[in-house]
């Protein structure tokens, strides 16, 4: 299967429901944080809100965040980014009767649409076949490793295994990972790996237990903290293989995120909550493509900050893909109802997944 | 069943293998965050560590963290809590040989030893029957409404059912409940269910969904921001159902913890995550029993800062209970490793068990 | 909520469609268990079919099988019960076109099907609300007991726990059970519980091992063997609890179906699996409610066999419903895409949901 | 990780346990099907019983099974095979107390034995590190391909894919099965896919619904039917690949159990439960590696009827290996507690097992 992004199919602005609807209302924000009664929420869609008679594409969007307008543009931010006066696009409607456009069915053919039918409605599971999303993904990662932004989301499982953590490194340093956002047992664990060839204190390859080997993602989390940063940790202890020295060594950005249940912290996580979501929009804000793996929570902070279209530097539109692999399927479909053909389950374990990928990409 | 708690088996510290025990090594903290290489880290169990000459207990202990002597006492300390300085208990052996004792049978007698030996290898599944573990629970709960401290860990699916959400509240209204941890998507959805009945926009008892539901989440954490507070929101919206509801009726403390995956949040949550973090271990430090339903992110976050025992403001030591409840397998057995009759997993819905417990209290 | 069963609405057979439509083709089967290459297959809905230029309405359906018409009547049978020179219906359409009319959306008044547009897509999950799915059960079961004819699919867990063991043998002795089909599992370790007190070895109450506990159910067999029936053995062995004894004493039918992974098996089970399969339709062909309960294998062969509908003996066309439940989410919605008010998932351990009927019920 | 088969530790008979033992003591079966009480019950370990001074090994074993000694020979016959007089053993000690001798740790060396203490209590999750295991069973298919026999275990998912249903076909015609042991299912939708190229009427690349694809299978049986066997299907309808294909043309044999949730059945469908049993134990009896994929049923029978060794031709003994793959720890684990190296569980979906399998084997 050849891979070929679909045409984003512009809303025809001069049908008469476009040219009848009002301008869309503006209230201000009564104060830092709180929306006017009434606000309008955004959804993973193109937008587009009628202001002065012309209709404004928000061109940086989030689902469930407010539209606000500000020096003639339209900006989509998260509730506590709200400050008091800001003006607020009102209105709940969808198809132009207050202003407001949502766009939904913008990348389909029609006999997209007709085979979308179906599929919506169809959860993935263990008895999915799932050759054709393979190919799909395979073909999506070679255009995208040259004209687009990979966002890779992380649990820790594909740290856990030896060939899944050599595989995840070789996408790096090919150049198919333009960002990481993970937490801090991934790094925690990789890095373990890397000092001591365990995770959790079991041998990375035998999975047999190491004596006292409860100590070591402490004893590798106490190291960092003594080097002050990831980055100095695997220079100063001379690490040489892992997810974490690939994505410093081929100087890829990542995010860490910390959580109530981690040990540490490292030094290169993230404390405060909200900083680090704001962190996580800033790449996903560029992402053309998500994958997310055997992780529910950073799966679905992703997906709930990441859209169905990205306006590209030139100004086409394109749409983004959003994959989640899990050998759970309540995991893998908890973001299916996202109604877009970008966004696809996988059910399967990690490890395998990105075998598959290497394999597929030649690596 | 009739309750009752198992005493505690002081260590007979005439032994010779206490007598002959050479002091604990402690070294300084080389700076901020770090640990002296080869640290002594802390378990769930009781840990005595000998010092001129007299073993001193960890009376405040969780796992995972450093032994730090202090003002003649024993501080458990997380990495990122150690100060430059800190006197940090060393070595790795737990049976005397550096001066550290780990008492890890403390709480059961020799029957109970060799029947532990078999319930420590068996997980927990759909097909264990759980009748037993039902009275146990309903015993420690009345002997706790009186004598002890039960930290309750809740994720949403508790809130999002009309039963098991009222069931809740009588548990709270009845002294059944000491402090509540959960994130910002339970108070949100329950605070939701008051003031609009539904949850993510779904009718709490029908299940139908709203017209327009999916606002109906955002427009209450909206309102809640625009009162300021939890407890203001409840009072002007007149709310007067709920978890969170009897939680402030009651003025039973709550810790709600922010995530990555957060809409708002509510003024109430932690942004910090290790602020919350500290916030959840002040009242795990008091617990007696915790019982973690429905969200594994919670649940092992409080599993790791929970030991098996307390000493109470008497002095006297007693077993700390731990439950998880879960319809997933994995969730329920991620603790169980944790080698305590203290941990306990039930595999069910969180609505019937809040349901059972109801019943089984007469409540 | 009161329960009501909906009215059946009949199809308007004056309507052009019925009136121009065609009588049905009929051909001979070519041989034995073979159909002719077009045949129609049968649906879960009624489905009526014009012969001779009236509408007969199939009586006693199950979906995927073929119509044969025989004495003035239409019959559904299996592949394996097509006889060669049976007259089957011929046809793939299902709106009058080949005079084949598939009734679907018959129980539901427009409102439902509104409603229904939506549930239709959803899966049911650990984070849906049951207390309306609770209130209808009851309010069903009520019905049934007098009215109806309430078919139970059982896996073993339902006997591995004290409680839920007790709670089934009253539904039983209460009148609520009108036919019980399982394995031959469920009824050796509910029969091992009433011999010996334990399941798969272990106490039924406190779960702990027997000492040669794994001799436990192959001794339960081996007795049954020896006594000739399940009858006899609780009689010989003086057995006075179970299920299987509350469906012996109580004289409520049962079919025990055999399957490769049994031990023994039981002299009461089906051996050859496609009897069994017949001896399940004898009592699905006259349920009116069918609650699978912990088995996906016997839940799964119970709803291919039954329909939506039941034409009772006084004529009337009923609703048949059909609940599925198991704390897995696979398990519950394999038969969710039944499209049917009808098909309904709860998501929780059996052992909570039979003692939840209890009390629902006031046993 | 050169693969290396263990060597048989043979019991040290001139120890003094065994020579003080007694004989065993042999009873006659009081009629067909029921053995004496106190019979003793087979394990998956190799067992030696004590008869006129001499240890005989059972050579043809299988857990929860009779031992019958008969002309000079021990039998481990099921229950159901019992034939009154049969002299059987008696007994329910394992270390000589009672002339039985259960070797069980009769491949590990010592150093294992430490391991395996460890790894015994070690459930299989989403979370382990699989490489090592896949190295393994590379070195081990290798070695079986010539030397051993290995019997696959398959629910209908390995079909459901393209890529999949070609990787398994490619194992078939090079050698590495030398017996299927499947469900009605998996032949169904394999020729389904043949046939018409869907699987219950999805494409199987695309996984778009075909038209009308809900007849698929049915037709796809019915002309199985007509032909009379699935060869004779194969060969008229002109079917080029798939598993069955592979496997007729391969001749390699396949047992096919039918169920009480099947269509049809196919005509090479065992229809007697306990035939299809004797069937399936017939390869399992020459089996020295079993791989159970996505089935549970069929892999927990299997697992079942398979020991930890075979007495090869040559009269060597040698162990036999046992693989479980599914994406649900709950399956993967369910035959866990053998107790023994030869029985491994792999979390994934198969589709990608067996294309690892095909990639690690050079296919």
């Amino acid at each position: 299967m050849q891979f070929k992004l679909n045409d984003y199919c512009e809303p025809d602005f001069s049908l008469d429901k476009f040219v009848n609807s009002p301008d869309v209302i503006l209230e201000h924000a009564p104060k830092d944080m709180v929306a006017p009664l009434g606000f309008h929420a955004t959804s993973i869609f193109p937008e587009y809100y009628k202001i002065d008679g012309k209709w404004l594409l928000a061109e940086d969007s989030r689902m469930d965040c407010v539209a606000i307008y500000e020096n003639g543009k339209i900006y989509v931010r998260e509730f506590r980014n709200i400050r008091g006066g800001d003006a607020v696009v009102m209105g709940r409607t969808e198809n132009c009767q207050e202003g407001i456009y949502v766009h939904a069915d913008c990348f389909r053919s029609k006999e997209q649409k007709n085979q979308e039918a179906f599929a919506f409605r169809q959860g993935r599971s263990r008895e999915t076949g799932f050759s054709c999303d393979y190919d799909h993904i395979n073909g999506l990662l070679k255009h995208e490793k040259e004209n687009g932004y990979v966002v890779w989301v992380l649990g820790p499982a594909c740290t856990f295994d030896l060939e899944a953590r050599k595989c995840f490194s070789k996408l790096i340093e090919n150049g198919y990972v333009h960002a990481l956002l993970a937490g801090n047992a991934l790094a925690t664990h990789d890095l373990e790996a890397g000092l001591l060839g365990t995770a959790l204190g079991q041998d990375l390859y035998t999975q047999r237990p190491h004596f006292n080997g409860h100590y070591n993602h402490i004893d590798t989390i106490n190291k960092v903290n003594l080097h002050g940063s990831v980055a100095n940790f695997i220079e100063k202890e001379n690490i040489q293989d892992g997810i974490m020295y690939s994505m410093v060594k081929s100087e890829v950005p990542f995010v860490l995120n910390g959580s109530i249940r981690d040990d540490g912290p490292l030094p290169d996580v993230y404390e405060h909550t909200y900083d680090g979501q704001d962190a996580m929009r800033a790449h996903l804000r560029k992402a053309t493509t998500v994958i997310g793996m055997a992780t529910t929570l950073h799966t679905i902070a992703s997906g709930n900050m990441t859209p169905t279209y990205r306006v590209l530097a030139d100004g086409t539109i394109r749409e983004v893909y959003f994959y989640t692999v899990d050998t759970a399927e309540f995991a893998v479909n908890k973001l299916g109802d996202r109604g877009s053909l970008g966004a696809r389950g996988i059910v399967t374990n990690v490890q395998d997944f990105v075998g598959n990928l290497c394999k597929g990409l030649g690596l």
